[in-house]
């Protein structure tokens, strides 16, 4: 029987999942690649080559794409979904959604990863729609997308949603982008590394390094310490909660949201271990109007949700299911 | 000739600011008087009996009432804008929209201060509209209003918009909120009376308390003190300019607006001596996508602020240029 398929691609700085699936939020078939380290054009070239090979896959059975939606790291432009200034990439003002389309021939639909995520989470990831959720990614860095009246949230140019850019301890570890204490900075996997390597500077931490193998150390080994009863991981843990919780809750002072879903490889790794300080920091510290009845969440989605978010985009229409008008 | 007149209400902590003014936003008469201290219910007798002699007022001239709004202190929530918890009038559960139209047997419009003034800074405050507006203002406390696609947004149930509690600076001064670091608790009038009271204690700050009458030293003296060019004044300026831009970039960050407008007596007093740091915090840190374009502006309209805002809500109808549906 012939379907209607949707081809989407979450495209990373280090690899490069693809799949096909079907409107109602179901992976048939996926893939991944590693990135290659080049210019835009030649991953581009790559993405576009991937897409054709789906497309092939899906004509070979009869079925017919109903369209095509593509993940990319941020921060990302309107009009015309430019990537601009991206730090995981590496590259400066591509027109990526012209440039890939051109290659297709046909339209594309290009937003930045952590809004397609959302995206996902709102159609695929809960029982029923809540008005406004915010997804939150716990990674190498964090992100964020915001869903709110039923709508991915982009704001003026596209910017929305830098939650790992939000200041929450003006004194605290420099982060990347050159400021002090943002989110991303105390309360990521990057920060976690770093979190750990001064502890073992300090001649502590063995605990932590002796779940590793080799000298990299991150948020796996910190998990599988804090499983054996480790303290000084379970503290580290219980520390990057509060930090999440910090930034969560002003998040939810904020946007006044219904949910608040969590994913990135961080959270997804350390699961419950982090949810509940988390919980227990937004439960006690926000005010009583915005955290009644609140759901904080991890995703169920895993690694997959920008692979859904692309499903989503284009199975409810992305015109319709977005704040951006005239895309 | 006969006109259709707007009635608006601004209720405060310490005043209540009323008046009439036409859907062009020109307010044609105003009143303050002080607000009693007393129970909700005597509050919104005052209030009602308020209204209803500006109604008589309006029939006198032959003027017909196009609607009724009233701006209170928050959190408000929805449905039937109740006034929660609310620290500035000590009250609990009121549900003051209920409550007043009950007694003026006619509909009336009922939101957050803040929330009205930031419909009164995007329909009157700017020659143009801006799609997406952030109002903040620093007053006694910090609080905010968001309009986003030319619409004000609540949030889930009216909690949206609370800047003043946001975490900038997690070790940071404490707040009344209970937490740490708040954007209120840092850079507000009463932070600064704090800091200026801490300089004092430490023996310094002599030219600041030069400018007051009596032990009472805030924001008013501050500025006076920095425009005959004391140092410790303006150092205190600045740093209040660099914690606003914090949480300003912070804010952009989230929201990616068209322009951030300030109000509020601490920032209508200082004027450019505090507009300057924030401006030059959020110009350099702010991201490239966020900041450019960017407008950062003190409101034009001073203390009459909400009041334009309960004749934007009126004039412009509620229901059309807010997220709440059917209020």
């Amino acid at each position: 029987m012939s379907r209607e398929v949707i081809i989407g691609v979450d495209l990373g700085a280090s690899k490069i999942l693809s799949g096909i699936g079907t409107s109602d939020g179901q992976i048939l078939q996926k893939t991944k690649q590693l990135t290659p380290h080049g210019n835009a054009s030649s991953v581009i070239d790559l993405i576009a080559d991937n897409i054709l090979e789906w497309i092939k896959i899906a004509e070979a059975q009869h079925d017919s794409v109903k369209g095509i939606a593509v993940a990319v790291p941020g921060p990302v432009t309107y009009p015309g979904a430019v990537i601009e200034d991206s730090p995981n990439l590496g590259w400066q003002r591509v027109e990526f959604k012209e440039e890939l389309s051109r290659r297709l021939g046909r339209p594309v639909v290009v937003d930045k990863d952590t809004n397609l995520a959302a995206l996902g989470e709102y159609h695929f990831g809960q029982d029923r729609k809540y008005t406004h959720l915010l997804y939150l990614t716990v990674s190498t860095g964090v992100g964020g997308g915001i869903i709110i009246n039923d709508r991915l949230y982009h704001g003026w140019r596209g910017g929305g949603g830098e939650f790992g850019h939000m200041v929450i301890d003006a004194s605290g570890a420099e982060c990347s982008c050159g400021r002090r204490g943002c989110l991303e900075a105390v309360a990521s996997g990057t920060a976690v590394t770093k979190q750990i390597e001064a502890l073992i500077k300090a001649g502590r931490g063995q605990n932590i390094t002796a779940c590793g193998c080799g000298s990299a150390v991150g948020a796996p080994e910190l998990g599988k310490a804090a499983r054996k009863g480790d303290p000084e991981a379970l503290k580290l843990i219980k520390e990057l909660g509060q930090n999440l919780g910090i930034g969560i809750a002003n998040l939810v002072h904020l946007f006044n949201p219904q949910i608040v879903v969590i994913g990135g490889g961080v959270m997804i790794g350390l699961g419950d271990l982090l949810l509940e300080p988390i919980k227990e920091y937004v439960g006690e510290k926000a005010f009583p109007l915005h955290r009644r009845d609140l759901i904080i969440e991890t995703t169920t989605l895993g690694n997959d949700i920008g692979l859904y978010g692309c499903i989503a985009a284009i199975a409810h229409g992305y015109k319709e299911i977005c704040d951006l008008g005239d895309v």
